[in-house]
């Protein structure tokens, strides 16, 4: 299918297509949030496009589970699949139109920063020094996600971006991190990112 | 305003009522999914209950919004929050969709619930044994997201829910804690609720 093609990932079935859904549309509220917060346009670009990415999925996942129904019980079954894809499918277009406020240069009022700042989970960017402990380590060797709670969703490596940075990314020195979590955790990444802590806890 | 009786946090001004939005849909997600995957209609009900509350918080913001505007450039900045508003309502309005397809006894496809655990983020259940290191202390001392990467969004003990826990909450035995995170969040976790590890790393 060559829809496909400017994607790495291609799924097989109706698990993999629904997980990867559901992937997308969290990566997408969370870099809607940080195009917003940064007034980024590029993130807020990989968010539209990642919108059309998820309604690739999303037609695919209604050829295979029209498909799969082979009785009224497996209709009823696969009707809740269709109806939380839709579900999903709502989350993503609420954060493409948070996208589509960056890139139509709506004057954004200084309370929206603000929210996205004052959050339970909270949005935040960090600089990665030269001496840190980062510099020259994979995301799968650090999982962040776990030692400090920062969850990674793009990379700025110089005018290039990285978007749901995969395990085998290595950090370098410079990369601005873009990530989620509780302030706590982001300033935890922040004093590692600046080489001040010298060890990460799972270590 | 007597409609905000029933919840404990009463927001002040546009700001407070734009984050407890934004914090309000993040945690209807989270529990929404939960609902489905544990198939808790008790969930599911303060998943609709949230919605409620997030109507009238939108209302509020609104009126306070609408008042604030003095200026074409002023209007322009408070339709962004109206706008941005609108984003997180379609978030909390797919979430209810979910929490009901639980409430509405829907027979859900077995994909649904692999498709939730199978995540980048996963949705998880951990028990608190008696000897675990957890019990006695506040969800404050302990910071959960930050030194296990877990993000603790309910918590049953014996036929009691505590829908998004605050600081204060202590840990009890054999309370059952819902949380969001990566695998090996979770995973590590059960090790610290199960006694094996009796150390929290930011300790």
């Amino acid at each position: 299918m060559e829809e496909w093609d400017e994607y790495e990932y291609k799924p097989k079935n109706v698990k993999e297509i629904f997980i990867e859904m559901k992937n997308t549309a969290e990566l997408m509220v969370d870099l809607a949030y940080s195009s917003v917060l940064f007034g980024e346009e590029e993130i807020a670009e990989e968010v539209l496009e990642l919108e059309e990415y998820l309604d690739l999925l999303n037609y695919h996942l209604m050829v295979h589970a029209v498909l799969a129904a082979r009785s009224p019980k497996e209709a009823e079954q696969i009707t809740s699949i269709l109806q939380m894809a839709h579900s999903i499918d709502d989350i993503s277009n609420a954060a493409a139109d948070l996208a589509k406020m960056v890139l139509d240069g709506l004057e954004l009022h200084p309370v929206i920063k603000e929210a996205i700042l004052g959050s339970e989970e909270i949005i935040g960017k960090v600089i990665v020094s030269p001496d840190s402990i980062l510099v020259g380590k994979t995301l799968e060797e650090l999982d962040l996600a776990s030692s400090t709670g920062v969850w990674i969703i793009a990379i700025r490596r110089g005018k290039r971006w990285i978007f749901a940075p995969e395990g085998d990314v290595k950090i370098f020195a410079h990369d601005v991190l873009i990530g989620r979590g509780t302030q706590t955790s982001m300033d935890y990444l922040k004093e590692i990112a600046r080489g001040i802590i010298k060890v990460v806890s799972n270590e």
